[in-house]
């Protein structure tokens, strides 16, 4: 017999896994939380995820699913009357796909390559990372968020970056986003840190500060 | 006034565009196809996709989307009375997803790692990709197609692989997919060729030959 309710599977620290906090908080949905030890995950979180062994991992009644944006869209569709998390016409689902794919295609590795790296390599690192958020602009538009006024699927995929490009600018000694070279974007970065779901989520700054300055010596070293 | 229909901007050669072609064929679309030139790319292309620049690109009624796995749930959702490519199930729907990431993020680099090395690194990425592939065999079960009893989106995005491969595995010269390694996998290749959808619209095999022994060959120079 399959167990019944919401567990997730996910590491406080980890931005990816605070994304399906965000989406099950949207609507409303109360979930266990099982925080994993990444250098020694349980074998709970193994049997449900074989396949990358990553978190995180959503288990609903006992039927367990992997990868953040596949387990948000799944919480969307089955929790529909809840809040709105994708955009009812399918136009709009199809563009908030294409933008979150962005971010996770062309954001996060950007950042990645600015994060690990120094000198002359860096700034051609830095010069792309910039490029991509300019483009990432033309999603916003003029709304507050990608959403609209309220936030949608790409303000949660992308909701990472307001809170830990920040500490990650602050580590590697570089402004990324700012004011002059991507002014909607660092608006939204404000209007998405104001919000009281996300304000009573986020991780401590030292923790998140402590790991990643570690983990950059270590690329470096 | 935007323009009325549907228009596929693609390449004969592309993989990823005869995956858009599936999609709108199982639904019964008419569409107009233009053959993209990727050395001289046309301004309509451009200015439809100025973000990744690339194919395949659909634009519906006028408007643009691009990226095949986003236009092909965008198809699947739009023409939702015809033939169903996602399953109705929310569970199995993310299940679908999460596979069809595992062939775009596993898979299909794992396939270009063996296509780009020779010796003992490509041993090594002869080995990844079996060990992917027999992981996908997980995702077939004992299914005649990853959908079941008819192709849906796990079959199409991955779809590219029973042609496409065999030609790769040709030129490099190792053999990735085998009935004594992946059996299951093996029979699904032949299952997907033998459909009247797929039989009709492959690319001639030499010009698919000619065009990435040639890229082998500047790879490796």
């Amino acid at each position: 017999m399959a167990e019944k309710g919401v567990k997730l599977f996910g590491m406080s620290l980890s931005p990816m896994a605070l994304r399906v906090e965000w989406a099950l908080k949207l609507k409303g949905v109360e979930y266990e939380y099982v925080d994993e030890d990444l250098l020694h995950k349980s074998e709970e979180l193994l049997r449900y995820n074989p396949v990358t062994k990553k978190i995180p991992v959503l288990v609903h009644d006992g039927k367990p699913m992997a990868e953040s944006l596949v387990i948000i869209e799944y919480v969307d569709e089955v929790w529909k009357d809840g809040y709105p998390i994708m955009p009812k016409d399918p136009y709009e689902r199809a563009q908030a796909r294409f933008w979150a794919k962005f971010v996770e295609d062309k954001i996060n590795p950007a950042i990645y390559a600015v994060f690990c790296t120094t000198g002359e390599q860096q700034q051609k690192a830095l010069q792309e990372a910039q490029e991509s958020f300019m483009t990432l602009e033309v999603a916003l538009k003029s709304k507050k968020f990608f959403g609209g006024e309220m936030i949608g699927f790409v303000d949660i995929v992308a909701g990472w970056l307001p809170y830990w490009l920040r500490i990650i600018e602050e580590i590697v000694g570089v402004s990324i986003v700012n004011e002059n070279i991507q002014p909607l974007i660092n608006e939204w970065f404000d209007n998405f840190l104001e919000l009281d779901l996300v304000k009573g989520s986020l991780p401590p700054k030292d923790k998140i500060y402590a790991i990643n300055k570690a983990r950059r010596e270590q690329l470096l070293a």
